[in-house]
């Protein structure tokens, strides 16, 4: 490492160098990747850092999903490696994601020598104006020896609650440019910010001037406020005042099943959600947004609310939610007692029987059968868009699972998100329930999978279409699709075969056409160590 | 079709049918897609015009890349249509390699309907910041009756020489409201610009002057001069004067082959780039800009040329090209009668023997069997990266052919140029000469060329590493590549199988490992119509 090589043009010590280092010393030791030229001093100098776990994404889209997925179960950033602009602009879309679910995230995107931008070299683009619209934070680099302070300054930017897109862009001068400066350590991490006592006191009052109308009262719990603490915190304040408990239509992260907390969340379909919300008078956000319409349409609301429903922000985002939760349930007068452990916690799922289900495969059957069959401590991705409605509603009775899903809309984020979880918890069985069109968006992610071992279950929901779009088509009104519309929906000709396709990126497949075959595949695929992918034929 | 629907929310006539019917005035009857909910009104516009070809790619990233391939080949835009931020972010690295070729294109891309905007809804994001670095041209829906007049505006832009990228942001509200304005008929195009008199002068005096020292002249030609026309003018001044002629690295495409004018393009590596030029004192410039290397690097120049070289910008990429030569002509002495048709070009390429290669299949054998076996009118789509360059001398002698390659150096442009390519021309056979690592990018391409039946053949050079990097590596110095550089360059665990993956796709393919098993797979798969896809193991 330190021997003289006659073809090495470049110092023994980097820029690059104090870049890993401080990365490694501000405890981020996963590097999702897909390098170019102008990062070889940065590849270079990862490959002298053994401690710095390097992981390769086929396509960017793959990169900045699993940096996600490893985020949110292992609560602390990755560092992704993107080659230039337009590398950044593949991984834009899971940032987009990532962005959404609060996560924590520092990119590292490679650019041309600074001399060297100048001459408008072709893969010469505007690198910041890329990063904005999907991060929080950008920093560029300035030279060789300032790259520490600039890491350490990423890595807490990325921590900052709720979690934040950091992008730190590396002139390849200054990765290869000599320094002795020493990695920079942690900064002090930014506190989480204090919830507001007049809020929770506002809160407070809501909830206990309306005793007699509780129901009609809905707290809507989002972000780490819906792990198990947070979750049994709110279902006490629930059952102490009366009022409902809610989660928003995308989450992050949610520790769902058995002997926890059932939380249902906001529906995607405007008008269940219309329903959902109609008769609610008072509206309590701990950590969540008011709900809005995943898309506007004709003649329909963007606010899922009444309109004469009163918005009362107990904890922003960004805030200590637990404290908040503490304090609110202090306010309403939930006993100290019971505001520790989750043994107390009101509102637990109760074991039912869930029978395997038999005969027609569909995407209930499909759920059914996972539910049934998923071990304790799974993680479950979901990215199944119109198909995957059926599962959340019944996984309750499942065992103990933490819940990740699609946050930002944009879709080809289940197979890396995926990727990232399996990595970031190695000894739990990940099953991802993936749309087939979302699927084949970042569907070199399976390569991934494979190259790593991961216990990742892929379950592709095959109904050959963009099924989501065909009712929105429907409810346009437009009729029944012509030529037009059916070459824009439908993806039926060909056929995707997504036992070759697995195959073709090394993960063994099969694939099942009935319930019987389904749980039987299942059974087998969850038994087995490395990924599996079953395509359920619906 | 006008037929009232029970279900139809929306108007018999909304502003997408009146963005269609302005698109289809405008020449533009190619709509690669891939729609979300937020443009369904304009799907629904789409279906109503069966005049529109709409092909939809299964990522966004095969939608612009085939976009630019179609444009390439029919010299006039297609439209795409992307959903929201995230799709349009999708597309961006294809973008990129489309405007460094001067392709003209209009991006169709929806957003939120405008009063939603303020609700900050998951998929929301500032599209107009996205589109900016790979656009010539933003605009923004501001009614449904305008939307005639600004689709007429992008079309316009999008075909300003040599080509632009216009961005048309389609906000769902316009695109489903009412609307009577008739469709929006072309613009008068905006006018080539006329070369400039001082600069033709100033490079012929230049020509003239140096006559005894002529070989050290040299005649940089690019964009549309290097279609026959202008090559045959280019080679005509060249064999006047005794300059040599050159073309840049990297072009959006070149007429090539058996009777057209040999000209060699700048090296890729920096080194052989500057051998090359080193001898050059005067560069003239058609439609091309000075040469710089791909990439900066320690100790190396960021131009190609000698420091002393003169540089003569003749005439600019936006100009007349075959004004500027046939002024040029004029202005050394080629007489008028050389100056029309091909026929009188000197520096053809002359027939000679290519034998099919045998023995060892590798980036050099399979060169050599395509160039001897490829069918006249070929369309060769080249990505083929660290494997091509052999390609490109020896294909003097192939058949005639247009040649199409990566231009910006966004990876992942091969498999969707070529589908793009393979629509604009459906008559010609297109060859996709593919590195394995760039193929991954875009893989979902070869579904689209399965749907639509498109005669490509795509030759996968499987070196099942990214080649290109591990000679950077050692460039840099870093030795042999360790642990960490090993999992970020190779791709052999798990090889790729990519008979499975295009089977997977719908896509015929089969694998060779030795020169003869290559020569007869092309044979046979040159013989039929539709997709194949050989996977050469070298």
């Amino acid at each position: 490492m330190t021997q003289a090589n006659p073809l090495r043009t470049t110092p023994l010590r980097t820029g690059a160098d104090l870049l890993c280092e401080t990365l490694l010393a501000n405890g981020v030791d996963h590097c999702f990747a897909n390098p170019g030229t102008s990062e070889m001093h940065f590849v270079a100098a990862l490959d002298r850092q053994p401690a710095m776990k390097c992981v390769l994404g086929l396509f960017e889209g793959v990169v900045t999903g699993a940096a996600d997925g490893y985020a949110r179960m292992a609560d602390r950033p990755a560092c992704t490696l993107l080659h230039t602009g337009p590398g950044l602009a593949n991984g834009l879309a899971n940032l987009h994601n990532a962005k959404r679910a609060g996560t924590p995230m520092v990119n590292v995107v490679g650019d041309h020598a600074t001399q060297h931008l100048a001459f408008d070299a072709p893969l010469t683009s505007d690198i910041e104006g890329l990063a904005r619209p999907m991060s929080h934070w950008i920093g560029r680099s300035s030279s060789a020896d300032a790259l520490g302070t600039l890491a350490q300054q990423a890595v807490r930017e990325a921590g900052t609650a709720p979690g934040r897109i950091a992008t730190l862009i590396l002139a390849a001068d200054h990765a290869w440019g000599s320094t002795s400066a020493p990695p920079s350590a942690p900064l002090p991490a930014v506190a989480l910010k204090a919830p507001s006592p007049e809020a929770i006191a506002q809160a407070a009052r809501a909830l206990k001037q309306h005793a007699t109308d509780a129901s009609n009262t809905m707290i809507l719990v989002g972000g780490r406020a819906l792990r198990d603490e947070g979750l049994a915190l709110a279902s006490q304040i629930a059952a102490t005042t009366g009022a409902r408990l809610l989660a928003p239509q995308a989450n992050a992260r949610v520790q769902r099943g058995l002997g926890r907390v059932m939380i249902d969340r906001v529906p995607y379909v405007v008008d269940a959600a219309l329903q959902k919300l109609g008769t609610v008078k008072r509206l309590i956000l701990i950590g969540s947004k008011a709900p809005v319409g995943f898309f506007g349409y004709p003649g329909k609301p963007s606010s899922m609310l009444p309109p004469d429903c009163e918005v009362i922000c107990a904890a922003r985002p960004d805030e200590d939610l637990i404290a908040a939760l503490r304090q609110l349930a202090d306010a309403v007068g939930v006993p100290a007692e019971l505001q520790h452990g989750t043994a107390h916690a009101p509102l637990l799922a109760q074991t039912r029987e869930l029978p395997l289900p038999s005969g027609v495969l569909s995407a209930s059957t499909v759920a059914q059968s996972v539910v049934a069959q998923m071990p304790a401590q799974s993680i479950i991705v979901d990215e199944s868009v119109s198909s995957g409605r059926d599962f959340f509603p019944l996984s309750y009775q499942a065992a103990p699972h933490d819940y990740l899903q699609i946050t930002g809309g944009a879709i080809g984020i289940g197979l890396p998100l995926a990727a990232g979880a399996a990595l970031a918890a190695p000894q739990r069985q990940v099953i991802t329930l993936q749309a087939d069109g979302s699927a084949m968006y970042t569907v070199q992610a399976l390569w991934t999978q494979a190259r790593e071992r991961l216990n990742v279950l892929t379950i592709i929901y095959a109904n050959r279409r963009y099924a989501i779009l065909r009712g929105e088509l429907q409810q346009v009104g437009a009729g029944e699709p012509g030529v037009n519309a059916r070459r824009m929906l439908d993806l039926d000709d060909p056929v995707i075969d997504w036992v070759s396709l697995a195959k073709g990126m090394g993960v063994e497949a099969a694939r099942a056409d009935t319930a019987e075959a389904f749980n039987d595949l299942l059974a087998a695929a969850l038994g087995r160590a490395g990924p599996f992918l079953i395509e359920a034929v619906i």
